[in-house]
């Protein structure tokens, strides 16, 4: 297998509301480089919104961009310099490389450097196409027990597993997520294999609850919404002190929504000492309990995506102790990929992860 | 010098607004415990809070109480079992004495033991008195060159060493501080003490900012208020913008006000991967830019009281590496004890720390 | 259930090689403490040492002391003051009760507080009677379904997790374990249960590794021993390299032998960075390669017992997250635990662990 | 200033005990890369141990090297996309550059890179030339209160501040450092730096230690040297409960000599929980007391170079925070090299750092 090929379709968002799959040119690998013959791509969250909406925060589309970064392939080709993976290795792609050399990368921190080049985060293109250039330091091989569809799971299962690690989820402790949605729950599988011993999952839709009963958790909360004219911070309350009545505090709280009332709640819900983590993105501006902070000590953190975790990660998944494949609930082939992303959108049968094969399956 | 008085003198909280000199019977120290002679005690803001309010937080004056927790003195006489100071020893008290069994405890976070026994705080009696019953590990001894008014400085002094401890402040650190009061200044002393390179300290108050100046601070900013009907959000994110003109962003900033404005302009001023300190108490409840702690990884932690600190804060003291006696700028005499909170109340003269000496000072 | 006994029945170990029976005076429960109706105790090896020599290190046998420390039971009887636990609760016992003054106990440390009275320390009496002594908060409420059996081996299962603690054995990570005895394969479960994705173990017993095989490890090494004349840090290098052509470098290599060629072979094993815990006590002076220290960055550091660890322990056990029941090989009532002790030093059967049952099993 | 020279002036190792000045032709900067005009170069003791054996542990001299590690210099030339730096700047030089792209190098322990170029580390040439080729990002500016001489001091004051953080030297701590030389007392001025309230050093050189006693240090000790025939380790036991009569045990011990008897000695010296750092370089096997490690908790741990500390190193120069001109105490001209290596090596005046300056002083 060798490329061969001058083009190749790829998933291109044109602007707002307007994405289209077309050919073009197959890029070359340069030094240090690598092509990924793509051959699975999930749906996140944030390609959606890329979308729907055309920018997320500061990172605004202004020119074509083709779409989508949870993915995972076959090295097509080798640039110069490439020692460490070889043309036919199966790989998954941690989607953002960095400049290398700002003191954030120098002390590991890659994730916070200011120049980092993230697929499908305007103006990088993404992975949703036949034929990715990337970093061949930053593909994994995938052990031949992996395939490619978990491998394209490592980019969202590191969301979790990142949220653990920086939450420090410890052997024995108890867990609060909220959200069930595909990050809520990879995240209840990377507290349950470091150890946690209970972790339970609150979100309003008592489908995700269902599933989540089946997926690393221990017990389930339906929220209900804030009464007519209730202050958000006065329900927070209330949801919390509704919980800590059953349970007794948590160790460490996830905030896998963004929603302020959620995040209000997990700081109410952590005991003395207690962390709560922030990991889904919402308002960006919001009203919290400080008092929590500063008269109990509990530590609010933040992730932004991830670093240094791609490769526990396959390891997880290649020693079967996290299994991410109940999480893909649709397929869809490369021929379909715009219609896949209008089932993200409209949510029909619940799906948590939606996937797209690639062009040329081999 | 042993302790034949039968009743000693004690400066008494009765009620809100009410503060007398009153008698009250000498208590007598038990397995574990010392008496101590207490020389010296500063005022706290917190002191003069529960003189003026009767309460702070969830904790309620409901019967008369010794006010102060900032003192030293010599041990008076010591308890069974008592076997690491002897009387006539020279000590700086830390007021809080947890149960020493629960979780906290035993993990060593002891501040945020539920069961905390601490001076001056509802219902425990506090310091400000001829005889203080202590538990003797509590008691650290002081060194022949720190004096009893140095002693009492431990207490604040403590506040600052933990607050830069919990915000992990390291050799070459940029250190942005929030108000120039007290536990401000020790704070500033305490950034210095670990290898902070520069420190800049941020108050509305410019005399406060003079006296900085010649304490431990690099640069000094005076802050305006927000301006007419400007939200605080706005003015925290103008402010953040006007300091980061002329600065790089700041590893640590811990803020000593518990304003909302300043907790808002701290998480922007902090680095990526950096981290805001909630060192100051103000409303239970504020509203924060909390995309600055998912996006860029700001962490935001507090500190309640201290823990594990007074050792090394007695030791800073005695080998001459912070100096806390240009913070005591009013001296009364036990007599003095109520004038001396009415000077703490009205400001006269911008008092830094005001000290009240003991009954009998030797 | 409450103790109308006056007299119970212990296992006195009146001198070297002089392990008895014998009747004494049932304890009272003082202020903070409990007394435990002693259901299951495990023989430790440190248990037959004491027996056998009469001391392990500077600890050494001055009169008769109850032997054991491995164990579970009811709370028979509380003392003043005692309120997290009630007559009636099942509980495994922490057998080390730290002074909770000394700075060690402060900040958290409190298995290297110089005052620790431990169960059959000497010159401490340990947990092999009908009624034990203990401070109530160092007693664990076993969940319904964990028996008295499993709660009895919480202690050396506490050892396990406390290395893997100390090492930082972290989710993906390639452990590597010396000693397949009843602490290597705790040590194994600890390394697991956090996340650790390859778990090897050596040990010159094959049939211990017959058994590790089927127990939370992936790879067993048989160790030969060193030939004839070969200095022992030959042996390890020659036995690190023929490891190191099958297997990559590891993350943490836990040495649970206490012999010198582990120890050299396991500093040999670590990847650059990496961590070597000295979890088994040998020889007090030992050859070991420094340079992998000082030019390979690998850490190496020691474990004395536990800390902190008895709850999440519990709690793992409650949650089926570790199983510690197929390390229990033999049973013996208490009539005969001098038998069973017996037992302990033969080794017949390859015995892992060996328990002796409460005199009065409820 | 630009660089019009086709051929510089080089201190050229050809082979041991063969030190020459010889002309090269100038590099060019690659992309990325900078020259820099070398202004003056420190000689360090790996500096001479080259020159004299050809080789250090696994790095052996096969082919003519550059030598020299320890200089700053200005920006001569830069290389296509170098924004950090310009012509003109003055900076000091880190003297290792890694891969960037293996797990070492992306967790930010860099220093553990098995691809490191580390200046006259062989096949590697070094500084002590008219022109150095070097990647921009290990260039750090000097601010201007900072000389070339004391930039070419931040290498060995890296190697002291690393084994402070690695260390972890707190504030409050108490500190004991083996070795009065270049790295022992730098090591001093750095745990100071971090709030160390006590440090101690030890030496067997007593006109050493006179130095020391200016230089950021509390005590000294003059070693003895063991007594005729009496074993390594019985005079580390003597000499540490000598020291110990007088002195409380130490947190962190710092051994700067790599000698046996000093390394045996700062186990003994550490206390229950402390940390002992293998600074110093010496026999690649070493006789230890491991009961201190598996007993006492004390941690045996080493530094291998440095990472992530010329950024704070520079800082600490910057704001007067550590005085490193006292170390310098012979300056040569470059035509003088050969005879400042000689004066290096025989020690004449006890010589702490000499310094060489460059070829065409601006």
């Amino acid at each position: 297998m060798s490329v061969t090929a001058k083009s190749h379709r790829c998933v291109v968002l044109k602007k707002p509301l307007d994405l289209v799959i077309e050919d073009r040119t197959v890029p070359e690998a340069g030094p240090g480089e690598v092509l990924v013959n793509v051959q699975c791509t999930g749906i996140c969250g944030s390609d959606v919104h890329y979308w729907l909406h055309g920018g997320i925060g500061s990172f605004i589309l202004k020119k074509p961009m083709i779409i989508g970064h949870e993915s995972a392939g076959i090295i097509a080709a080798v640039g110069p310099g490439v020692t460490h993976v070889k043309v036919g290795d199966r790989v998954t792609m941690e989607p953002g490389v960095p400049c290398r050399m700002c003191p954030q990368c120098k002390t590991g921190n890659y994730n916070l450097c200011p120049d980092m080049a993230f697929a499908a985060t305007p103006p990088y293109d993404g992975t949703l196409c036949g034929y990715y250039r990337h970093a061949a330091d930053y593909c994994y091989k995938l052990p031949d027990n992996v395939s490619f569809a978990e491998g394209a799971l490592v980019e969202p299962l590191s969301v979790g597993l990142y949220a653990c690690e920086r939450g420090n989820v410890k052997l024995g402790h108890r867990v609060f997520i909220f959200g069930a949605g595909p990050i809520g729950l990879v995240t209840a599988a990377a507290a349950k294999a470091r150890g946690a011993t209970y972790v339970a999952i609150a979100d309003v839709n008592a489908e995700r609850l269902d599933f989540a009963k089946t997926y690393y958790t221990d017990a389930q909360y339906t929220l209900e919404r804030p009464e007519q004219g209730e202050p958000n911070m006065e329900y927070a309350r209330r949801t919390a002190n509704q919980i800590l009545t059953a349970e007794e505090p948590f160790d460490v709280v996830l905030d896998c929504t963004g929603v302020e009332t959620c995040v209000q709640t997990s700081i109410c819900l952590a005991r003395n000492g207690g962390t709560v983590m922030l990991v889904g993105m919402g308002a960006q501006v919001q009203t919290l309990p400080v008092a929590e902070i500063y008269s109990r000590e509990v530590d609010v953190k933040g992730v932004f995506r991830y670093k240094n975790i791609y490769d526990p990660a396959v390891k997880m998944l290649g020693a079967g102790l996290i299994d991410v494949k109940p999480l893909i609930t649709h397929t869809y082939s490369f021929d379909e990929a715009i219609k896949a992303f209008e089932h993200a959108r409209n949510g029909t049968d619940n799906p948590i992860k939606i996937q797209i094969l690639g062009d040329n399956l081999v």
